[in-house]
């Protein structure tokens, strides 16, 4: 049964209970922030990196954070082992504070099935890689509830029978995945794009590179080097590490990597 | 004081009360669609162009959007006269139906004084006017409640001492503004985008073509024609005809149709 635990005095709620109101800019504008944690060994993995980026996201959006944040964690958390803990943010009404909330849920099978392998095609974001930067309104690096475009994303390519998406810019750059950062695999080295194409700050991402299993290069990529690319990999918090099997029709299969960095991630987590 | 009634069994709900549990992926996600509709002479106008485009937006968002629409709107349109009707569906828990609902709010005062005239500045949306038609899953054209990007357009404007926003293309092709359609007037004749550089269907822009009051053109328009245009003309549902007094560094002033406009549709409302 999933938890649902509210900031506001860290008190419990039934899960089928609504805690809403319809006039909350989150649900009437998209205008909350979220944060998607693993939850491993009983603790809220990397939580400090989701707190700050929360931070960031909420000022973007001009959402005034309230604090107790890793207290609602740690109480969501309580009696749960390994599972996906959302922390979420709404703006509020008018004129009124938002609501925070943490809905703790069991980690999905095809999450953990992921770790194996996915299929992936690439889809345009339409925006050119140099666009967002200089223009925060479209809010490049914001990680909020306004995620139509990476839903109908995902099921445009189920609808193609693949498992994800890897976003490329108009211009022909690699970007991110709707839920995930993207890494390709060179000659050994990890290579992922900088945040500067107006992508997310992947947290799995620093996670996966700290542990400095193989040598890491960011910088912009070409869509002629992702086809070019050893391996490719998707990262994410709940899933960790997910070799692409297939990408568009290309066929990857298993490389040394998505070997051995699914499972590396998943022992890291557990310290 | 808002009204709020619910699509199933049209309750009514005090507009302080929680409607929505915090899984419904109109929360999490920014997947629920809605349409904004002016309620005058107590009634919610052009009510069917606008349940059309919900039922569009529904489908591309793959919302299994329930019957009773029609229904719900005039229920919450009692003892309104001049008013703003909200209605949205949202996507609903997995594996759950969505949430349906009205909610009905005063007319701001801006919306009021915006018929008298705005002031607003371009903006890029990143986006080239070609990309959007063929690539489905940015979700061109669809009114869901994924709106940050426009609510952060609109506080890039506001904090630049603007009113508003006309949205570019990365390739310098007028798209529309965060919340209404564009129309410019060159040599007495209306000129506005097509729907096939991604934008809204305006349904106020149908309105107000309806009304014959001058020849109108739909085609792709450059920003060097944005530049010389006579007058600029936002429309949307609840401000209906607003005039851009000053774009950018532009005084346009008002002309002719920013005059004539807003009150023939004011006026036309009231039929």
């Amino acid at each position: 049964m999933p938890v649902v635990v509210l900031l506001d005095g860290l008190c419990r709620v039934d899960p089928g209970e609504p805690v809403l109101r319809v006039d909350d800019l989150g649900v009437l504008r998209g205008e909350s922030v979220f944060e998607t944690v693993r939850i491993a060994g009983g603790r809220p993995a990397y939580l400090e990196a989701h707190l700050t980026r929360l931070g960031r996201s909420a000022e973007r959006l001009a959402i005034d954070l309230p604090a107790g944040w890793t207290e609602l964690a740690t109480a969501a958390c309580e009696g749960w082992t390994d599972a996906v803990l959302r922390l979420v943010c709404t703006k509020g009404p008018v004129g009124q504070p938002g609501v925070g909330f943490a809905l703790v849920t069991e980690i999905p099978d095809d999450a953990v099935t992921a770790r194996k392998g996915v299929t992936a095609i690439t889809l345009t974001l339409g925006v050119g890689a140099a666009q967002r930067e200089p223009a925060p309104w479209l809010l490049g690096g914001v990680k909020s509830t306004s995620y139509a475009v990476n839903m109908a994303s995902l099921r445009h390519a189920h609808d193609l029978g693949a498992d994800d998406v890897l976003w490329l810019s108009s211009d022909g750059e690699l970007l991110e995945a709707p839920t995930s950062t993207v890494v390709l695999v060179r000659d050994g080295v990890l290579v992922t794009p900088p945040t500067s194409v107006g992508i997310l700050a992947g947290t799995t991402l620093k996670a996966v590179l700290d542990l400095r299993l193989a040598p890491a290069e960011v910088r912009r990529i070409t869509a002629a080097e992702l086809t070019n690319a050893d391996e490719v990999l998707l990262l994410s918090s709940i899933r960790g590490v997910a070799p692409v099997l297939r990408l568009d029709d290309r066929e990857l299969g298993l490389g040394p990597m998505g070997a051995l960095l699914p499972g590396a991630f998943e022992a890291a987590l557990q310290y």
